[in-house]
């Protein structure tokens, strides 16, 4: 039985690490992999006291972090797909389900079965796909979802990316050195990204900014030969000739483990008191782009995973008040 | 007339400048310093990416990160005095007077004054004081406030840390290799910090802890000699002889200058919604240790400052769509 069992590598995953760690807590940090989504960046400015960082630099600074605390278990990679209530309590009497005093077991995709008391979910987020024809067909042939990694595999070709806020316009941007032509697939009638991507990607004469259009069909032969799409305010459909399509349309948090456990909202976010990071379910903790937090932010996650691991670390402390060891 | 005025010089308010200039806001930062509450630190371990840094250290990555914001002017030394809301426009014929849309005047101590659309106070804590007799008189004198500035002065002296949280217990260690005794003074009947910073603490044989006191009286004659102290479960009048007292009881949030214009809890903190890092007063945003965030960690401060800035930024362009430029 461990004290305190965080999921997820990224930086909010790591914040609850570090402190769990500085608490001696007997903590355990279960992922997939250390560094996040932002891991595939080339090239970081917003992770504040760095004007420019890697996605990889920062994923080892974070891992050589967490590794100096002794306490901390770390299994990677490894996935969670379950966390279950056991052994309630109920507390005070009171019959509502989520504020039982509980501990919990989280299953893994490795068989495993782990226990603690509590729990931070710090699991991230993950690409959304369009879910149109051709898009599983041609993936990796053609569709991609990463510009950082993958826009040099279209030096001297006409492409398009699909999405019209920061991710769209950063892929754009990751591709001005290699595409011939990029065409940007907005839904809306606006871009909806920082002023100063919009900017770079306007006045760069690559860029054509198609607006109030939806992605209708990827097609091909080996390889992506083009993308069909609705133009929403006429209704026609168009035909571009290109090589390969960039889906940047947002991210799904990665929240499957414990539904039916903890509130979550229409977009399957954990809903969370941002003072505390608790969730509704008493003894789990949440953090970082699996939240309902309003802006997905490296540094901001860091901070969330930190408040969740000092609310655990003091959720603890009272809960063995309340429940002796041999109980 | 700036977008966006920044108070403070600690990670809140980098965080909140590097993004307000990310977004290129025409932003100002008015700061006494760059660094915050943690540049007295000698080696700060739990800034998340860095086994170990010093103060000092981090302070200059914030300032170089600082300065590469192109549309963010830098006012440093600098002390603001008051914030004032000015112009102020009734919105949706709402009475409450918070709710109202303004523009902000801020003062400072070099008889300036700025104003803008919309401020973040990130002005941080100062560090409380005892308010017993001797304490202003041997400031400087025997007293001290900074255990990692201080406490080479204390070499092969007895001393008294005053405060069983971190910050106390911490002072003890700092003091480890200097003092031959250290007495800790601890209010209550248990420690409060850390459990591994009290683990340490009480191993080494050079820490007496007398819990129940409180401080009474300092004395001496050009330096500190003596502390008188009540044990409050006997009430009794003890003296220690020693050559140094070390108060580290925790802080006092630097929000005068917003007093009377936003909520403000018993604490003097000032009250935000965590999720958006607004205030009462529509149009100023707080971050960091002058707020009532629960925990007052550099990670947590950095988190909420670039939640102001990007809450800041979402107000400024509603605004502007709701009052034209001319107005």
């Amino acid at each position: 039985m461990h004290d305190l069992i965080v999921i997820g590598g990224g930086p909010a995953a790591i914040g609850a690490a570090v402190y769990a760690g500085r608490k001696k807590l007997k903590a355990l940090l279960i992922a997939d992999a250390i560094g996040g989504q932002s891991i595939v960046s080339d090239k970081i400015e917003n992770w504040i006291g760095e004007i420019a960082i890697s996605g990889f630099e920062l994923a080892e600074k974070l891992e050589k972090h967490l590794r100096t605390q002794k306490s901390v278990e770390i299994k990677i990679p490894e996935k969670v797909l379950k966390i279950e209530a056991i052994n309630c309590i109920n507390e005070n009497n009171d019959s509502t389900k989520h504020k039982r005093v509980c501990d919990f077991a989280v299953t893994t995709n490795k068989n495993s079965s782990y226990s603690a008391k509590a729990v931070i979910v710090a699991s991230g987020a993950r690409r959304k796909r369009l879910g149109i024809l051709g898009e599983d067909k041609f993936d990796g042939k053609g569709v991609a979802f990463c510009s950082t990694c993958d826009a040099p595999i279209f030096a001297g070709k006409d492409v398009a990316v699909v999405g019209g806020g920061n991710a769209g316009l950063e892929a754009v941007a990751d591709l001005f050195p290699y595409a011939d032509k990029i065409y940007l697939l907005v839904r809306g009638d606006a871009l909806k990204g920082d002023a100063v991507t919009q900017e770079e990607v306007k006045k760069n004469s690559k860029t054509e900014i198609l607006f109030n259009t939806i992605p209708k069909e990827i097609f091909g032969e080996q390889f992506v030969l083009g993308l069909k799409y609705i133009n929403t305010k006429t209704n026609e459909e168009k035909t571009l000739n290109i090589g390969g399509v960039f889906v940047e349309i947002g991210s799904v948090p990665n929240s499957e483990m414990v539904r039916g456990l903890v509130d979550i909202n229409q977009y399957g976010e954990i809903v969370i008191d941002h003072r505390t990071c608790a969730t509704s379910h008493t003894g789990i903790f949440a953090a970082g782009d699996v939240t309902d937090e309003l802006y997905k932010q490296n540094n901001i996650s860091v901070g969330e995973g930190i408040i969740a691991a000092l609310s655990a670390y003091n959720y603890i402390l009272q809960r063995q008040k309340q429940i002796p060891a041999s109980s």
